[in-house]
């Protein structure tokens, strides 16, 4: 069983109504369903469902008070790949051709911005309050504040604390915040919301280093990108720090991840030096630290299947392979 | 006087406040407040100041019931600027270099996002409630549709059926919405709600209509800009849709707007065929009209002098300059 799958099985009912809400937030304006449909479809769905697990670990939550908002959490989370693939010029996501390629960067600003005001207009429209608002805001702010960061620096290494900086506001404020989201909407107490604020922290932190590392070394048929693709846009991560730090070929990988311009063959050579080193192992580690905190964080309050189930989801992490 | 000075002094010491939250907005971020200030700085202010004269038209509102909102709206049309200018690959915006041009598409996009979220968290934390928010969203929403639309038929001569759904899309929407928003906020009857959306519209309507004049044939050491922009970028408006009915040289005109790629001497040209017409009158003529319509939906229900403010400023959009 694999993360995407243990994640979806815990809670496949909420799985069903969340995709046919995804299809009608977007069915509202004809051109706005025809670019974002193929886009939605191949999601993970990573973001939602794990705030309507949180949403539903203490005592069953009704639909009508998360499905709204698990919607707008995947508004925004394909609204910001949509801007990010501007940013990239990648021109496959998720399997198909991306909104910047099909439409170009003009039209792909523009859909990304109208699933941002979807997201918040679900959002006002079911009533969810001040802290779900400003929640939502922040993370979208974080989100921004986090890729800017990363692209005024590209193809320059980042400092360990520089790095952990950056996919704390790319991914992991995301992830806590939809755990977070999913404790104030059932209403559990200031802790539990903030244990699950930290449990999201560390799965969060988790997940990015493991995505750093399958941009590396993925199986690209399951990733469904092509290796080292990060590198090339001139983005570096923890993989490319850590060997840095302790491979005989340091000055060679340097050079090749910071000239500015990274071929096919660099590429190869980098994975071949990062591979000689202790990174991936390194890489792993770390990851498995920010699994176990986030694990520790859980709130004891929690129902026992829930725990189990953000447990597993926790260790899926690690091993996930997409 | 002009309209813009006939704006700022129906409020002047809430347009002194509103300068001041708004920089306090984007001081948030160091990078943002770099971006963004010389973008902010030489703003008409239209849109916040149209909120807030509709606040205060029919009993004093206090400025901790207008400002969030009034920044707010000023953030929104800040972000949609920054997002047009990297459509229209423009080098300057209020006399300013645009971010596009000076940090790249990528950081402009983001700092785009930015400030969306940022409008949206000022009203999130202000418990302006549903209706505002659902108003906000809706507006932005809106935006994106018509500049879509907009985007994807350049250097195609639209109907002008499809002209009119455009320019309400793009503008007249937005500023109904400020006039609606203000009458929200002061907690007006909805039916002086619904007049001062209507007047917003006509005031929309018109103000586009003339916008699309100036880009022509304004004094460009005004508006900032060259004249024949739309046209250079394909975007084909009411004067060229006028003349091309009622020109002799209307293929010729054709020919210049519909070929794709628009060089000085076209946009001379065009002008030249333009000026030959009744293209200019009738441009001011219709939107005389919709300032006529805005003025007779003014709710007889407000102070006089909040009445008079109104219409003066729906007489100076059309004799505006920039």
């Amino acid at each position: 069983m694999n993360f995407v799958a243990a994640l979806n099985e815990a809670a496949a009912k909420n799985l069903r109504v969340l995709e046919e809400q995804i299809r009608q937030a977007i069915s509202e304006d004809p051109f706005i369903f025809e670019a974002c449909e193929p886009l939605i479809r191949g999601g993970k769905r990573l973001r939602p469902m794990l705030f309507v697990l949180c949403a539903n670990a203490k005592a069953d939550c009704p639909p009508e008070k998360t499905m709204p908002l698990a919607t707008a959490l995947e508004l925004i989370h394909t609204a910001s790949l949509v801007h990010d693939d501007i940013i990239d010029t990648s021109k496959k996501r998720r399997g198909v051709e991306t909104a910047n390629s099909k439409y170009g960067a003009q039209i792909a600003v523009l859909i990304g911005d109208w699933l941002f005001a979807k997201a918040f207009q679900l959002v006002a429209e079911n009533d969810y309050g001040g802290a779900v608002q400003m929640t939502l805001s922040n993370l979208v702010k974080n989100l921004c504040i986090g890729e800017i960061r990363q692209d005024r620096s590209l193809f320059v290494v980042p400092t360990m604390s520089e790095y952990y900086t950056r996919i704390n506001l790319k991914t992991a404020i995301f992830l806590s915040s939809c755990c977070k989201l999913g404790g104030i909407v059932a209403n559990m107490t200031a802790r539990e919301v903030a244990n699950l604020t930290a449990y999201g922290s560390g799965l969060g932190l988790a997940f990015q280093i493991i995505d750093d590392l399958l941009d590396f070394f993925g199986d690209e048929t399951v990733t469904g990108k092509p290796h080292g693709g990060d590198l090339k846009s001139g983005v570096i991560t923890l993989p490319v720090i850590r060997a840095l730090e302790v491979s005989g070929d340091a000055d060679k990988l340097s050079e090749l991840v910071t000239r500015g311009e990274v071929s096919s063959a660099d590429i190869d050579a980098a994975i071949k030096i990062i591979r000689a080193t202790d990174a991936v192992d390194y890489c792993r580690t770390r990851a498995e630290a920010h699994i176990d905190s986030a694990r520790v964080n859980l709130p004891f309050t929690l129902k026992t299947s829930a725990s189990l189930a953000l447990e597993q989801i926790a260790d899926f992490i690690v091993d996930r392979t997409r």
